[in-house]
């Protein structure tokens, strides 16, 4: 590259690495940079990185279950408005990795900041993080973490949303489905506590439905709806929510007459079902103010962890409930 | 570390670089081992792939466009396997670049190897990954682009299954939807394509129909369905199929009776409409397969570039069709 240009070696190192310690000409600079780019010279991100002490990645470790929708747009989203700060954003998946292990693997990269979902990570991992130069750990998730920054995504007020909608509808006598599919109980644990704190005190009952995300256990579940006695059913998400409302219609069972049915997540298929799908409707934070915080954490590592309420639930009623 | 394993410096370095040049007993290793454990030490990912001239990085730049979660698993199973073979898999969410320049962004990490979704590289962004040190570059696409392995999407075999079953079902007037949101191009103009194909040389017609996915478009083009003369629809896939069935129905169109209607993916919600929607069953190949493709072109990167077929599609016949 150096007889390319026409300079010596040690230039091209000076404006490669954009030393400002070395005054060069701008005409110089140029030939350097247009021999690179006709070379086909990549600089080296791990080498840059070493010389800066610290990278510009943020880090996301993949959540190790599916995501729906409404997490991948606001994924999406943050990428972006962190692309824009000038931040590089890898997704990491740590498969099979947890807790302090898969801190220390997400470690190896140094990241400069690290957004954790699912509250996958301790007080200890957060150390690791941060001694191997992490300025900013931001955790997504119902629970805070000593010394990160979290971003609290209560899913009780979920549930709460459908249980108190049932209760003013006159309903008293609620299930709860609760898929059995491992790894969503972080979601359908405080959805479930939601729904009885809002019938804390009253007449009405919460009963759980473990159901299974297929036609058959569907078909079982509603198989014996009546000896359940039950006047409402929350469903998690509309997904399971469809599942069920079909099986019970197959049954005999009437929506909304006999059993009002809710939802979450405000998917577009469940206004397309007869009766219309109520769900509850999920808000999560814009990627920009997201992008924004971890930026402020990053300039300013010493300040106190930032923790925000960020998950908003609001019922959409329609006719199923 | 050196003083809490009571050993020095430079043993430190040997053990924790694993050098194999220099003989270091059992014992002290094991000491230096607990010591680095005990001080929460890192190695750093970039050091040490600048010693060893490549890294174990395998990089899946992240799709621009939403997954569904027949790709989403897709990638998971994809991720495992690549774990289980010993290599690190990063997804990096080249946001806003194209091409080159995102072949460029890429090469930054110095990945042992490039597994590129959609098509979005050209034979000199190849070359710069190859520069870079990446011993192999894979494409998941519709087409080949020099001196990459490609794994072959044909997306027209999902057009072709559908268009052949509603010709064999007696149906001549076939309304092809495509979606009028932007970077779907890539799937539904092949769909489109693979219907035309199946239907070449007979006396049936493809007839485009462009929708967005809402209820509103869907209620529009259903409220002009009776001028558009058609028997059957193939509807881009299962989401858009639901969208589209629902609002002919209120419109009073019959389906199947007046027209017959085909979607795409498999999805466990179209079984549960009425009728039962007919769709085609997109098969990919499985994660692990794909994992030991980049293996063995890691081991060898001086091989052919290989290039496989790897979408099946065959048809599901429920009650819509």
């Amino acid at each position: 590259m150096a007889r390319l240009a026409g300079v010596s070696r040690a230039t091209v190192s000076y404006v490669l690495n954009n030393t400002s310690a070395v005054r060069i000409s701008e005409p110089t600079r140029r030939r350097v940079h247009e021999a690179a780019q006709e070379l086909g010279y990549v600089p080296h991100a791990a080498a840059r990185s070493l010389r800066a002490g610290h990278s510009r990645i943020v880090l996301m470790p993949a959540p190790a279950i599916p995501v729906g929708p409404l997490y991948s747009r606001f994924l999406g989203e943050l990428q972006a408005a962190l692309g824009r700060l000038d931040y590089t954003v890898v997704q990491y998946g740590s498969v099979g990795l947890r807790g302090d292990e898969a801190a220390r693997a997400w470690a190896e990269l140094r990241p400069v900041a690290v957004l954790v979902p699912g509250g996958d990570i301790g007080p200890r991992g957060v150390a690791v993080l941060q001694r191997a130069g992490a300025r900013a750990v931001v955790t997504l998730g119902p629970e805070r973490v000593d010394g990160a920054h979290a971003l609290l995504t209560d899913h009780s007020a979920v549930g709460h949303s459908a249980g108190a909608h049932l209760y003013a509808r006159g309903r008293r006598r609620i299930g709860v489905v609760v898929p059995e599919e491992p790894g969503l109980e972080v979601f359908s644990e405080p959805r479930l506590a939601g729904v009885r704190r809002a019938l804390h005190g009253t007449d009405a009952t919460a009963t759980v439905l473990p159901l299974a995300y297929t036609e058959q256990a569907a078909a079982e579940l509603a198989a014996g709806w009546r000896g359940l006695s039950l006047d409402a059913v929350f469903a998690y998400n509309d997904e399971y929510a469809m599942l069920l409302m079909r099986a019970l219609q197959d049954e005999g069972v009437r929506v909304p007459e006999d059993v009002a049915v809710v939802g979450a997540d405000d998917l577009m298929l469940g206004r397309l079902l007869r009766p219309r799908l109520s769900t509850v409707r999920i808000e999560l934070p814009s990627g920009r103010d997201l992008a924004e915080l971890v930026d402020r954490a990053v300039r300013d590592p010493g300040a106190e962890p930032e923790v925000r309420e960020v998950l908003g639930a609001s019922l959409v009623h329609r006719a199923s409930s």
